[in-house]
């Protein structure tokens, strides 16, 4: 049997996002630039796709663009906004937590001049807001906060910090990484105060390469790619029409009876917390009740190091990450984890399980079962 | 019948390149950032694209990196090096005829304070050594000359400007976008004297949304996208799996049997050249023998404007582009016809005519026959 529960790392594209780049590649293949009947059709795929994401998020199709994926989205908000509002002041507030592709592009901004306030985060990973009303400047130009954090779930207040933001300084830009929430939640950027909104294609089983930036319409932002001036010159290139199709037809299923799989989500998620709880000597880190991600579990195993258990799972064809997938296979230490305050014994023996609307009782189970089955051998020769 | 003669523009994604695609999303589906099997798997595809890419440049693996596509491989290339060596010196060259991603980048870089020099072009539309020769300086640490244009398919003597460039200062880096050459053309950068060649998947039958970037071992270079450090921390973001697979597999068929399929596209261009010069009040722009590219023709037609002849063209589907497609349907003035001094009154009545190893000589002879069928009616109505 197998279980693939590292979702959160990447999800199997489906069927009709998969149909839907090879019809696009092979058949309709045009190129949005050309002035002809093919490069007419390729550009109707293209503002089929920004419909989509503007009706799902009550927006407007000119609020839509496309990018390379999550990471260039998270860019573009960052360097985009913070090069192009450079005269309203020179400050940048985010957390301690957030994914490799806004922290390093903050330390890129740092080296620019501009100055970053980082955020700690509670011991269940919330980011505090209390700081973030301290840390709000007449000269903050932008915060930028993650829906959900990649390594364990925990859900950013995120209303609330749209509020705060608004109420204490309505210029400052809101960016909100949803890479992780997409297509888990319903969200309104207009509600919640959200200026920018990122997303990727294949979190939500949609193709990889392919990404997704809102931007209010007010928002002043600047391009860091240059050349032909596509999608009104913030992001030249052309167009990945199979990509940007391929993407919004997957989150299009994703949000058909949302409510339905996401109380699914919670209901395998809460059999996984109440199995692992069962077993000896492990901890959860992170809420796991209804105010967390219901994709994402992260497990600390005491005496057991990540990478063997990761590998004794995956023997037995159940896939997990240790920590973020996303750091390009550097087994460095979480911030997330130290940013929670997680006991140094546990820092090297964390495991993180993510689920999706495709996983099954039985791969809970089986992985459950499993686990209970090598953790004892694995800690008898642990080490100490 | 049917002619698309707007490969220069994009291609359609060969058979074998929309299986990879498919099969890598749908199956092999893992992030290469994972630690277990199926991010190890997903890895040996992004390896064996990258072993493909270096055998025919014989270049290293570890020369070999993946974009987004053609505009961010030239994006990288150039602000990655100028940012990187601005202590050395702060002298850009490029010439008057390269694409918009070069272009508008190199306008980027003169506000960030570099010098740019734009060499000329004869009236062929190739760079004049002469002048590259003057403007090489101690200071100039970037030289960027297109290997075929895009407008009018001037092969550019990129041999020569490398041997000029490591005679007269070796410590100059020498970019080629190689986009339009790519899979039509043998080059070995380190016989070139090539520091960094850019190519784009979609022009040569692979898929939409990547590309590809040589940079040669003892390049400094700076990455403009922050984040994870996948390829080795030049190209943060998850890495597209599917598509770096399936560009490397449409590049290897291209280059199956090249010389051949070469020839025979050189013959369908004569044919092309041959049936044009027999209609009245025409011109073609620029050479058109065997040092010309194979596949891209340039023709003004007297009297008669782009957008009219393309959408009569168009009605008898035929597909072809005025001016370069890559434009995001701005109908500006050519810089390249401009720069090979073409005459005013032909500036707006060009189109370009570009063919694959698809195309045929029913297509050939199709548009041919059409065209000559349209002309004297398009001419007739024309306001004098």
């Amino acid at each position: 049997m197998e279980a693939y529960l590292d979702n959160s790392a990447t999800t199997r594209c489906m069927e009709c996002a998969a149909e839907t780049v090879l019809r696009l590649l092979r058949e309709d293949f045009g190129n949005p630039s050309s002035m002809h009947a093919k490069g007419v059709e390729a550009e109707r795929y293209v503002r089929e796709a920004k419909a989509f994401f503007a009706s799902n998020l009550k927006a407007d199709e000119k609020e839509i663009y496309f990018t390379s994926g999550g990471t260039e989205s998270n860019n573009l908000a960052l360097i985009g906004t913070a090069m192009a509002n450079r005269r309203a002041g020179n400050h940048l507030i985010t957390t301690e937590v957030e994914h490799a592709s806004v922290r390093n592009t903050m330390k890129y901004l740092e080296e620019q001049g501009f100055r970053v306030t980082y955020l700690p985060v509670d011991e269940d990973g919330i980011v505090s807001v209390e700081a973030l009303r301290e840390a709000l400047r007449p000269e903050t130009i932008l915060v930028s906060v993650m829906y959900v954090n990649n390594e364990v779930g925990a859900v950013q207040p995120i209303d609330e910090i749209g509020r705060i933001i608004r109420k204490t300084n309505p210029g400052t830009l809101f960016h909100v990484d949803a890479i992780q929430a997409y297509g888990k939640y319903r969200i309104l950027p207009k509600r919640e105060g959200i200026d920018l909104l990122s997303v990727s294609g294949h979190k939500l089983h949609g193709p990889k390469g392919v990404g997704m930036l809102y931007v209010d319409r007010r928002v002043k932002i600047r391009p860091i790619l240059f050349g032909g001036d596509q999608q009104k010159g913030l992001r030249s290139g052309t167009e990945n029409v199979p990509g940007y199709a391929g993407m919004a037809a997957a989150a299009r299923v994703c949000y058909e009876d949302l409510d339905r799989k996401v109380e699914r989500l919670y209901a395998l998620k809460e059999r996984f917390v109440e199995g692992v709880r069962a077993l000896p000597d492990v901890r959860i880190n992170g809420r796991t009740g209804r105010d967390s991600a219901p994709h994402i579990v992260s497990v600390s195993f005491a005496g057991v190091r990540s990478e063997v258990l990761l590998h004794a799972l995956e023997e037995k064809g159940i896939y997990v990450s240790a920590g973020s997938a996303c750091s390009s296979n550097k087994p460095a230490v979480s911030r997330t984890l130290s940013g929670m305050q997680l006991p140094k014994e546990y820092l090297g023996s964390t495991l993180r399980f993510s689920f999706s609307f495709d996983t099954t009782e039985e791969e809970i189970d089986y992985c459950l079962q499993e686990l209970a089955g090598l953790l004892p051998v694995l800690r008898r020769f642990v080490r100490r």
